[in-house]
C-alpha cells in the first residue's frame, strides 16, 4: 500500500465523521486466542489428511502459536484441551510460553473422548462416571492456576442418539449438580464460560443444546458463569447476531468460538462463508459498548475471542494467520459504521437509510487501516506473505508427518 | 370395530403391563381447544381460497366449535382473537357459547395486523404506540374477565427484516416494560402463555425469537407467566420435545399451539407430518406427569392444549376433527408406553432396548382404545363419519362464500 | 467521491492487473430488469402494509419503473405479470413503456390466483382446468408479441399440502403436457424460463421443487426452454452458486430472479442478507464467460437478470434503486477478481490462495468504479440521493394509499 | 402373539378389502442388503468407542451378516467395501459366504481414504490421480466379475470446503470421463448405481450434491446408470418420496441406502426418527409398481434396497436386526394401504380422505403380519429375542475389541 491509497481513505472516514485515532486504539486493543488443537491434524470421520511439520506436543503447538503472535501482533494466548495438552509439568508449559512471548489461555476439558463417557460424562446415569468427569473438570481448573489462565472453556458433547435412550430430565439435574461443584472450586477471577451446541456428536439430543440451556445454567450457577457462542453451533438460519445482542443485554456473554460454516458444525475459517454474519456480530457488540448501562458495556468489553478451527485441507499456521486477519477485518468495518447516523435513521423509521448505514461500512476496504494498524503495531503489513517469507514453515517440516491430533 | 378386536387389543395391552382403566381415564381427561380462526377462511400471502359455509362472525364459529366438541367430548373451549373475535357484548358471546355446551378459553390479543404496527408493537421506538398495544393487552385482559377465559396466549410479531433496522437491545427492554404492566394486571388465577416464533412475518430478527427468550421473559415477570410452545415454530432439525422436557423441569410450561410443519410455519393439521415427534412430545410430558418433584408433575397436569392451524384447502370442521383425533391418536400411544421397561433399559445403559420400549407404543393400533373411550363418553365411535352423516356441513353452507378470515 | 480516491482506486486496479477499462464496458453492459409487481404493495400472509403512492395499474407502475432506470441507466425493461398488469390494450401499455424510455420485458403468467387452481393449475386433476391454464400461458405468449417481449417466465406454484393428496406421477405428466403446448407456441425468438421453488405455497410436495426438476423439464421441451433460478427458491444451506455453474456448463441457465432471505423465500432486498452469496454467483458467470466452450460462454451471456422482490416495510422506488446498486456492487466485485491468479492457485492446489484470491475482490470498495461508470453513463452517481431529491416520491403521494397489490 | 390376534388382524384387512395373501408375497419378497462396513466399528470425527466382538476381517463380517439373514430370512446379500474388504482372493471370501447361505451384493469403490484423494478424486486436477481412481472404478468391475455382484454402488466425496478452491465446471467434466470409463467396462448385467450427498466431507461444494446431478449423469452414461438415494443425504426438509416417484417415473431409481437422521447425515437406525418418512417413501414406490407404463412397474420392482449406517452406540447386530425388521415394518404398512381408496379420494379432491386414507395404513400395527410371515418363511417371529437367546453375541466377544473399522 502506498502513502496516496491510506490519505484517501483517511480522508474518506474524516468525511463520514468516524474518528480514526480511536478506530485504530480499539484495533489495537482486540485479543484473538488461538487454539491450541488447531495446529494439529484434523478431520471427518471419513478420513483425516495428515500434514508434514505438524507440532508432536504441546511445547511445539506454543512455538507454532507464538509465531502467529509475533506476525500478527494479536493473539499472545493459546487456548489449551486437555488431556490432548497434558503434560507433566503444567509451570514448564507455561514457561516455555512465556518465553516465546505469549500466555496460556483458556482451559478446555475433554469430556468426550474417554470410553465411560459413550453414555455421557456429567449427564450419565453412573454417578462413577459423573464423579470422574467432575474430577477432570477440578483438575482443569488446577491446571489454571498452574498456567495463569482465567477462563475455563466447557464444551459438553453429552448427549443421546435415540429417543427414549435416557432421562433427558434426570441427565439435565446431573449436569447442574457437576457444574455447581465445578463453579464453587472456581477462584475468584476464573470465570466459567459454557458452550452450546445444536448437534454432533449426539444425534438426538444435547444435554446443552442452544444459548437458553447455557445461559440458564449460567444463572443458576452464579455470575461467573458466562454463555460461550460458537458460531457453527446453532440451526441453519439462527440469527446469531441477535442472541449477542440478547446475551449482551442480560450480561452473560463470556466469548466466541469463531469459525465459520455452509452446512453443520463445518470448522472453517471464520468469516470464508457468509461474511456478513461476522460483521453483524461485531456490530452488535460496538453498539453495547456504547450502552447507558455499565454492566452492559463491561460485558462487552469483557468478551474473550478465540479461534475455533479445523483446518482439513489447509496449512495450519497461514490458516491460522487468515482467521485472525478475517476476524480484524470484519471488526475493523464494524468499528467504521458511522453509529450515530445509524440511530438517527432508526429514529427516523426510514428501513432503507438504516440498513445502509450498517452496510456502508462493511462496503469499505479496510486494508489501509489495518496495515496502518500492524505499522504501528510493529508487525508485518501482510502477516501472510511475511510467514511464506519467514521459512518458518519449511523448517517444521523437519517434524514430520503423524503429528498432534485429536 | 367389533368385540373381538377390542378383547384382542385388551389382552395385548394386559399382557404388556398397562393399566387399560387408567389410560381410559386420562383420555377422557385430555382437552383440547379448538381456535375461533381455525373455522374461518386462511390462506397464504399468494390467495385466499374461500370457502363456502364459513362462519361469518363470531357467534358462528362457537356454532362450529359446539359440533367438534359434541362429537369428540374432548374440546369444551373455544380460544378467541382480538380483534377478530370483537363483540359489542362479551357477556352474550360467553352465553352464547355455554348454551351451546361450550366455553371460551384462551383470549389471543392480536399485535400485527393495525398499521401502527408495522415497526412493532410493544417494541416499538414511540412509546405511544407501544401504550396503545400495551392497552389493548389490557383490553384483552378485560374480555377474559367478561368471558371467564383464564389464559392469556400471547404471540408477539415484532421484528424487523434488515440488519440496523431497529435497536435490538431496546426493543428487549420495551418489550419488557409493556408485559410488565400487561402482567400486573393479571387476575390472580389467570396466566400469560408467551409464544415464541422462529420467523416470519419478521424476516431479519423476531424479537420473541425462541424458547430461551420467552423463558427468560416469563422468569422476570413472575410465576403467572409461561411459555407457550407453537410446534410449527422452530428452525429445521430442532428437537422440540428436548425443550418441552426442560421447561417441564423449570415449571414453565404453558402450553402449546399444536400443528405439523414440514417446512417453515405451515400450520397444517397436527400429527400430518411427521407424526412421530408429536408422540416424543407427549411421551416426555407423561414421563414428566410420573416425576418425583410435585411441582414438575402440577406443570405437567396444567398444560393448554391449543390447536393452532390454518386449514387453507380441507374444510374446516372436519379438518379441526381430524386434527383433535390425531392429538388424541397420539396421546394414547404415549400412554401406552411401558415406562418401567424405559426405565429399566435405561439403568442396563441398553440403547436399543430404550428405543424399542418408547417405539414400541407407537406402533400399536389405538383404534380400539379410541372407540372404547369415546362409547364411554357417549361420542360418536368415528366423529369425522358422524359429522358427515350430521348434515351440518350442508346445513352451513347457507352462509355462503366470504365468511370470516384473517 | 474526489478525484484522489478515484486515482487510488485505478492505481490498486492496475496493479493488481485488472482492466479497467474492460470492467468498466461490462459494467454497463449489465441490465437488469425491474418486476411490475415490485412496485406495488406486499406483504406476507399475516398483514399488508399499504403504502401512499403506490401506482395505481400498469401504466403508473411503469412511470415509476422508468424512474428507476432514469437515476441507474440500467433497468430498461419491465417484467409484467399477467392478470395484474392485464390491459385493454397492450400496445398501449407497450408504447406509454416506449415513451417512457423503457420496454417490456418477461411476462410472468399467474397460475395460482384463480379459484379453479385450488389444487392445481397444469398439474390438475381435471382437463378443463388444465386446459384454462394452458389457455392462459398461451394469452400470455400472445401479450408478449404485443409487448415485444422475448421472455415467457414460468413460476408454478403447484403442490399440494399433505400425503396422498394427489397423484405426483399423474401431475408431473400434466404439467409436462401442458407446457409442451405451450412451448410449441414459442416464437423461435422466445425463450421460456422456468421456474423451481423449494416450498411455498404448497406445504407438502411442490411439482417444480427443484433446479433438477426444472432443468430435466427443459431437457424435454427444447433449446428455446431455461432453466430460472430465484436466489430465495432453495432449502437452507444449498449452494447455489455450485447450481448457476452447473446450468452454464449444461447450457440451460435462462435467468435469475434475485431476492435475498434468510429464512425461507423471504424476497428481501438482494444484497442484504449474505452478500457473499451474490457476489460468489456472478463469480461463477463471469468465469463462465471464459470457457473455452462457446455455447456456454454464450449461455452466460444470455442470462437474464430479474429482480423478483416484495418491499413489505420499505419505499418502493427506493427499495428497487437500492436493489439494483447492490446487483451493480456485487457485480463488480466480481469482475475485480483476478481470474487467472485464481487459475494459478487452483493449479498449485493452494487453498488458501485460492480463497484469497476470490475474496479479495469482495473486499475491495468499488464505489470509485460505481461513480466512474455512472458518470461515463451519464446517471447521477449516488442514485439513491437523486431519488430523494427528484422529488418524484412526493409527487406520487398524490396517488394515495391502496395502489396495486397482488 | 397369539391366534386371536392374528384373526383379528386378518379380519380388519379383509374388511379393508386387502388381499393379505398377496400382501403377505410381497413381504416374502422384499429383500434388504445389509453393509459389511456396519457390522464393524464407526464414530464422530471426535470418538470411535470401539465394541468388542467387532469382525476383524471380511470373513467375519459375512459371518455376522449370515446371522441377520438367517435369522430374519430377508438379508441373502451383504454390500461390500474396497479397500475395507479387500482380500487376496474373492473367490474364497464369495464361497464363504455362499457356504453361510448368503451372497456379496453391491461392491463400493472407496474415493475418498487414499492421501492422494485429498483435493479429489476423478475430479482431481491431477490426470495421474483421477487415472489412479479410475483404476480403483475398474479393479471394482473386476471384485465384482469375482464375487457375482451385479451392482456398483458409487458414492464420491470429492467437493471442496472454500469458494475457489477449485473449478467447478472443470471437475464436473472430468468426474463425467472417469465414470464413462467406468461404464464402458460394466458388464451387461451390471448396473452403476450413483449416490449424491448434500454436505460432507465437503464443505463448500460437493461434485455430486443432489438428485439432479446424479440422475443427469446417469443419463448421460447411458441405461445401466441408475441413481442411489440415501435418505440421510438431503438438505433439511427435501421430500425425498417427491424425488422417489420423480426418479421412478423417469426410470432412474436403481436403490437406496437406507438409514434415519435428525440433522444432517447421522446414519442412524433407519425408522428411528422420522418413521412417517420411511412409510411414505415406500408408499410411492408401491402406486409406482402399479403404474400403466411397465417400465416405471419395472424400475419399480429392481430398486437394490441396502442399509447404510453407523451403529456408533449400540451392537451392530442386533442393531442390524432391528433396522431390518423397521423396513419389514414401513414396507408391510405401505402394502396394507387401499390404493384404490386413495385414488377415489383423489378423485374427488377430497384432501381429508386422501390423507386419511394413506396414514390410516401408517397406524395399522403390522405385528401380527410380520409374526404370521416370518413363520411362513420359517425364520424366528422375533428375530431380536431369538439372536439374544442364540448366545452368537457371547460367542464373538472372544473377538476382543478393536476389530474392523473404517
Amino acid at each position: 500500500m502506498n502513502d496516496r491509497i491510506y490519505a484517501a481513505f483517511e480522508q474518506q472516514q474524516k468525511d463520514r465523521g468516524i474518528n480514526l485515532f480511536e478506530v485504530k486504539e480499539k484495533m489495537k486493543a482486540l485479543k484473538i486466542e488461538t487454539p491450541s488443537w488447531g495446529y494439529g491434524d484434523s478431520g471427518t470421520r471419513f478420513k483425516v489428511f495428515q500434514q508434514e511439520g505438524v507440532p508432536r506436543n504441546p511445547f511445539e503447538k506454543m512455538e507454532d502459536a507464538a509465531v502467529v503472535h509475533k506476525l500478527t501482533g494479536v493473539c499472545p494466548t493459546v487456548a489449551i484441551h486437555i488431556p490432548w495438552d497434558q503434560v507433566d509439568d503444567y509451570s514448564k508449559l507455561k514457561a516455555h510460553a512465556e518465553e516465546l512471548g505469549i500466555a496460556i489461555g483458556a482451559v478446555n476439558p475433554n469430556l468426550f473422548q474417554d470410553d465411560d463417557y459413550k453414555f455421557g460424562s456429567i449427564t450419565n446415569a453412573s454417578s462413577a462416571i459423573r464423579k470422574k468427569a467432575t474430577a477432570h473438570l477440578l483438575e482443569c481448573i488446577d491446571i489454571a492456576r498452574q498456567t495463569g489462565s482465567k477462563e475455563l472453556s466447557l464444551w459438553l458433547a453429552d448427549g443421546t442418539n435415540y429417543p427414549g435412550q435416557a432421562d433427558i430430565r434426570k441427565r439435565k439435574h446431573w449436569m447442574y449438580e457437576c457444574l455447581a461443584d465445578m463453579y464453587t472450586a472456581l477462584d475468584d477471577d476464573m470465570r466459567l464460560l459454557i458452550e452450546y451446541k445444536f448437534f454432533e456428536p449426539a444425534f438426538y439430543h444435547t444435554d446443552l443444546a442452544d444459548w437458553g440451556m447455557a445461559y440458564n445454567l449460567a444463572q443458576k450457577l452464579g455470575p461467573q458463569a458466562e454463555v460461550l457462542v460458537d458460531t457453527g453451533h446453532h440451526a441453519q438460519g439462527v440469527n446469531i447476531e441477535h442472541i449477542v445482542a440478547y446475551l449482551l443485554d442480560e450480561r452473560r456473554l463470556g466469548g466466541f468460538h469463531f469459525n465459520s460454516r455452509k452446512y453443520a458444525d463445518d470448522d472453517l475459517i471464520v468469516g470464508a462463508h457468509n461474511p456478513y454474519e461476522l460483521f453483524l456480530i461485531f456490530y452488535q457488540i460496538l453498539d453495547a459498548l456504547q450502552d447507558s448501562d455499565q454492566h452492559v458495556r463491561k460485558t462487552a468489553e469483557n468478551i474473550a475471542y478465540m479461534l475455533d478451527q479445523c483446518h482439513n485441507l489447509e496449512p495450519k499456521i497461514p490458516a491460522m494467520i487468515r482467521s485472525v486477519m478475517n476476524v480484524q477485518t470484519y471488526y475493523a468495518k464494524a468499528l467504521l459504521i458511522n453509529y450515530d447516523e445509524v440511530k438517527k435513521a432508526q429514529e427516523k423509521g426510514d428501513v432503507l437509510a438504516c440498513e445502509a448505514a450498517v452496510r456502508e461500512a462493511f462496503e469499505i476496504d479496510v486494508r489501509p487501516l489495518l496495515y496502518a494498524v500492524r505499522e504501528e503495531m510493529n508487525v508485518p503489513a501482510e502477516p501472510l506473505e511475511a510467514y511464506q517469507e519467514s521459512g518458518y514453515g519449511e523448517k517444521i517440516l523437519a517434524r514430520g508427518k503423524g503429528g498432534a491430533s485429536w
